[in-house]
């Protein structure tokens, strides 16, 4: 009797569920905000690389959509951020033999330092990888500019596990090369396709090795530059880029929250992050993430939800060349005495959702995969090991259960850090779509804890 | 013992499965031909709407395609299929009360009539369902232009459920208000989404009923006249067509076919359909669907894969306004003597894909279960009841098991029957995922029958 008595009880508990999240899904696809707020954020803020004006009117902007979402508070937590600033627009040269040349469309990689005033030109090597590099020694990288020519590989179903890969470049090539004197760095967009635009995102110098200037090419400009290679026709290259790194300047998180009714010291973050880079709108990089959040927060208010655990929907700032955000909110989390039970971050793209991952504990995971059936309905199928986001890893070290929302991951890197990250290549029912199995992912946090 | 080796060999069977399929994928992810296929089908050819001129190149040319793709033998099934054309583009106008007027952004139907000379002007009748309608009566409709302006419900998340609910008010609404007495049609565009673009698509006539001109409006131009019409300040309707049906023309079904090496008389059909409406590329409807077809030949030529079963890959003509081709590769399989044991058809747009729908015995249901997991890392875990494809279901009297690719279809109804169905709607890497989980049922089929 009291075994059938549970039965009972966990049945209607599912059905129940299954209800309010049918509710949440017909009131997002029904009413949703996260579309309009897109093109917002988008179209009158735009880019908002950290320390720029658009960061700063994106944290006054995204305050006001989570005050008319019906947040019950919504504050700024101050942090310093770096400001690096590209200045004008970058130009590139392959200078050939014959006295010749062609453009090489190029953009400085972020946080990169700039060229002297007249560019850099010098002759070019081609590596397709650290082991080639290294190969060269001193000798053959020594006053020349490093080319890391290394495709991205098409062939796994993930391209986050290719950007993986490719990314080191990127992120290393330029102190690596820098180690054997290399005057500069030119590294193959991080793009599974072969196209005319160039794809940004941040650098890391290693401090024990000259900053010297790097860039990105394009996936049709490395193909070109390395044919011509290979033709032994170029001569020198010349570039020029004009960003650099000013100081730190204030910036902020933005938080809006909805305070729980029974355990108000449980703390659920729902976010994305509100910087973006220069060179377009940072659409699905991350004004999904942080649209979808806001739009947590009003679909509870608007179905009359009332959470029994705080839900804090969370804009992090500098999340592309810093992290600072992320860490900030972690450092004051540190102080707060409340238990941040689960973080679940939107960062890769609003595309239609495929599922989660998650970092957690074995119990953490054993409740939430208790949930998956409730998932079915919205596609979202895979529940995986691992996940999260740069900017909730910080809360980790709180017991804090990472959760990363994973939509389908194939058109991402086509438009990853490049122009073409615009409000247009937004669809409203994969964005839509997104957000439902977040926020009934945060109201099953919110209803049984973890 | 006799269990273990059982046991050992049916593991490995699995593995090397697995592994053949691994490099479906490799080669289709690495050299594949679709997207490079697919951008002269939609750049070079262009609409293709039965009949016209572009569809008798896109018979040249996906036959062409397949020669190039290694098939064993090419060619061509006559038949004949309806000549609907458009003429020049259709004008609306909102007469109003106060003597001014307003645009009506309109396309007429497939199929349908076209309005006299001079167009046709009449009062407005702004129904949202059939029971409106018919509560209407002879005496609410008689003499009036009909405007159906029922919004495709947001709320289902496989977005041709709500497709299939609004699509009768395009298919039969037309006949119905003519049943009392209307002179015309206005049907809301089925889109989920608000925009100008009207979808066209086929309506039919009830031979009961007079034929009158239908036309589909924008999503935006449907709330603009019903803005207006709960106003009271609209007048009449002014609109004029210049479509019409000419003399059916002679075209064909293309097959391109790979001989089994051991039961070459058990045929696997897998197409889509070669024919599109005419105000686009028809890039999703259904240029994806030929050219992931013509890629599955590829992929097995260019991996020496030698099937056991005949595989044809067949671009069916006039999917859209008569299923001509459809019915006449059945009518012709009933005549040729082979068991055409399963047939695939891609018709939901070159998305990335979420699994398959099954019309099939449940013999051979179970069978295909059985390969459920091979598809997991490919991301097509959802093997539903039901589906197909409307060219392959003539096959059905025969036994055959019919599968539907089922993309993700949440950006299909924005784009479907309107002019922004193009080549840049689609993207490489989603169209090719979907080919390999095409090639391995086929693959898989083609190994061990059904």
């Amino acid at each position: 009797m009291f075994c059938l008595l549970v039965l009972a009880s966990s049945i209607s508990l599912a059905q129940s569920d299954s209800m309010v999240i049918k509710q949440i899904s017909d009131e997002i696809f029904m009413h949703g905000q996260a579309y309009s707020n897109l093109k917002y954020l988008c179209k009158k803020v735009g880019p908002r690389l950290s320390g720029s004006p658009g960061a700063a009117l994106a944290v006054e902007q995204t305050a006001r959509m989570l005050r008319e979402a019906g947040a019950d508070s919504v504050y700024l937590q101050p942090c310093m951020v770096p400001h690096w600033v590209r200045g004008d627009k970058e130009v590139g040269r392959a200078l050939l033999q014959n006295g010749t040349s062609f453009p090489l469309n190029i953009v400085a990689l972020g946080n990169a330092v700039g060229t002297p005033a007249a560019g850099i030109t010098a002759p070019v090597v081609e590596v397709t990888n650290f082991k080639e590099l290294d190969a060269l020694g001193k000798e053959g990288v020594k006053g020349k500019i490093v080319f890391y020519n290394y495709r991205m590989d098409p062939r796994y179903i993930n391209t986050f596990r290719a950007y993986g890969e490719a990314g080191v470049y990127r992120s290393q090539g330029p102190s690596r090369a820098a180690a054997l004197g290399a005057v500069g760095v030119i590294v193959r967009t991080l793009s599974p396709v072969l196209d005319d635009h160039p794809h940004t995102g941040a650098t890391r110098y290693d401090e024990q090795f000259p900053q010297i200037p790097a860039v990105a090419i394009s996936t049709n400009g490395a193909v070109q530059l390395s044919d011509a290679l290979a033709k032994k026709s170029v001569k020198q290259i010349y570039f020029k880029t004009n960003c650099k790194m000013l100081e730190d300047v204030l910036s902020y998180n933005v938080v809006g929250e909805i305070k729980g009714t029974e355990f108000p010291n449980e703390i659920i973050t729902v976010g994305g992050h509100l910087d973006s880079w220069d060179l377009a709108e940072g659409a699905h990089d991350d004004g999904t993430g942080c649209m979808q959040s806001i739009e947590v927060i009003r679909v509870m208010k608007a179905l009359g939800i009332r959470p029994k655990r705080t839900i804090r929907a969370v804009m992090f700032m500098n999340e592309e060349n810093g992290l600072r955000g992320g860490n900030k909110y972690a450092e004051i989390a540190k102080t707060e005495n409340k238990k941040f039970i689960m973080a679940l971050e939107s960062d890769a793209g609003g595309f239609t959702p495929r599922g989660f991952g998650f970092s957690a504990t074995a119990a953490q995971k054993e409740r939430i995969l208790s949930w998956k059936p409730l998932f079915h309905p919205y596609g979202a199928l895979e529940f995986n090991e691992g996940g999260g986001g740069a900017d909730i890893g910080p809360l980790r070290p709180l017991g804090t259960a990472l959760i990363g929302l994973n939509p389908d991951s194939q058109r991402y890197m086509d438009l990853h850090h490049a122009k073409t990250d615009v409000f247009e290549a937004v669809s409203e029912r994969e964005l839509n779509l997104g957000t439902v199995v977040m926020a009934a992912m945060v109201y099953l946090v919110s209803q049984y804890g973890l």
